[in-house]
């Protein structure tokens, strides 16, 4: 049977990327085919696994500059009925891709907003003339680069690779070790709930803003040593002031001591939801193995 | 002696309004003139007042839908010199821009991400056929409606006003309580450091990863009954999995207790930054006398 995968498309962005590493891992351990499908929003994306089109969702939830994906982590908690599957950490690597003969020529540099950000050092410094345009993806903005040798794009080695564009500098994120955190996801079935990892993610609302309505769910977890590895409150939406929590720990829900604190959990929390519990992988992307998988001959849109 | 605020410009964007509101009662108080001076980012904002070439600077800081701005809290971080004097939480309400006859003639929205996030719901109701194209402020798009009535831009009812734009659809926005709170922000001299009020905002990072590294500083606060109205996490930009927090307290760090609190959190907390205890205000922008202050006259870029 075939596996699907919805990603954030178009082709070219880190998310396929991930997508990619996933896929031919899936491949080789279980022989399944595996199809790749571009979607144009991480909500849609996501959806899409939650309605049944796909099988599984890549998407990115955390930047090591830039901090959590919030879309990412507002439609998991709309949704209700995806579980995390496995995590990878991909290293993120920009270039600039450009025609223009040298850094001087460049007047526009277009890119996804956090692309942008986790260049500004680089931007200040080489390029203080530029403009910096905000795009959807990093892959969208590559189809103004033949048109105009005056107009950048912070992308991909990857993407420079599967567009054939030139790449005027390499490795220019202000921190050597940006890294994305992709989760996979699943839609929840009894077949699925039997997965099992050493990190677990919850989400929970608290039933009082009081002194110490936080510190109660902190305090189980710290009572029975479970590591909090990561902690980011999200707007209710309801009104300012009220926060959902979303937390990973560092231990099996499925094992007895994830049992007992999760059932504690359970009495000082409002709405309280298990993603799951699961692996969490380092991945290389492999992009010549990535290459002989895609089809990509001219530029996006 | 003129009082001089930076905000996110250009003229239009919602900083700007808060920034107004904010003239007027200074004007009032005080009686001193205020030039407001538009910057092209944040960071950008907050360092012409930490380098002293305005006396203050309005930023937003928090929206009731979409969370932290993290650029915010990111900058403050950096550059440690900065105190927030003020609170002021403003209702954003959403237009929808355009020269089109109707909603059917529209097949581009432009606008901020966080003014598409806002609306996202009315959008794909409303508008599902139309194209989302991000831009770095609500007020940038406004310069393309006069050439293509097949355009419309997300922004205020006071952008409208400044541009003499047509409004196709009003409060647009999903949730009706859409706000937005903006900080006031003024370099930290011994002038400055006699502010006061009802809130404490701090940030902290943790000597150790482990567990209950977080819990210590949460259980000093709650051993004193002091609320934390908020907490967010941002990382630290060295590894993947270390943070900072951002906390709000309902204390002034004035009182007795604030200080025997914030004598405490530092022996349990690597580096802790003390941004100042200040008043919360909400309020209402005044259209007609924030128009007669500016002089906009044409679309932005």
């Amino acid at each position: 049977m075939t596996v699907t995968i919805a990603y954030l498309g178009p082709e070219g962005t880190y998310s396929q990327l991930a997508a990619l590493a996933y896929s031919l891992d899936v491949e080789q351990r279980t022989g399944q085919p595996v199809r790749l499908m571009a979607m144009p929003t991480i909500p849609k994306a996501m959806q899409a696994t939650a309605t049944g089109m796909t099988t599984l969702t890549i998407v990115p939830v955390e930047n090591s500059t830039e901090g959590g994906v919030t879309i990412t982590l507002d439609t998991l908690w709309q949704l209700q009925q995806l579980k995390i599957h496995h995590a990878m950490v991909m290293p993120i690597r920009h270039g600039l891709l450009s025609h223009a003969q040298d850094l001087g020529a460049i007047g526009v540099v277009y890119s996804h907003p956090q692309a942008l950000s986790q260049c500004q050092r680089w931007l200040e410094h080489h390029l203080p003339q530029a403009d910096l345009v905000p795009t959807r993806s990093t892959t969208d903005p590559l189809g103004h680069l033949a048109d105009d040798n005056a107009v950048a794009a912070i992308s991909s080695e990857w993407a420079a690779q599967l567009y054939d564009l030139p790449i005027l500098a390499h490795d220019i994120n202000d921190h050597a070790d940006n890294c994305t955190k992709f989760w996979v996801l699943k839609s929840d079935t009894p077949e699925v709930s039997s997965q099992d990892g050493q990190v677990t993610s919850l989400a929970f609302s608290l039933p009082i803003n009081g002194p110490g309505a936080l510190l109660k769910p902190l305090d189980v977890l710290a009572r029975y040593g479970i590591n909090l590895s990561r902690i980011e409150s999200r707007p209710t939406k309801r009104s300012l002031g009220e926060y959902l929590f979303f937390i990973d720990l560092e231990i099996s829900a499925h094992s007895k001591l994830g049992q007992q604190a999760l059932g504690e959990l359970l009495t000082c929390t409002e709405t309280l939801i298990n993603f799951g519990s699961y692996s969490v992988a380092a991945i290389e992307p492999n992009l010549s193995a990535a290459k002989a998988r895609t089809k990509a001959t001219q530029a996006p849109l």
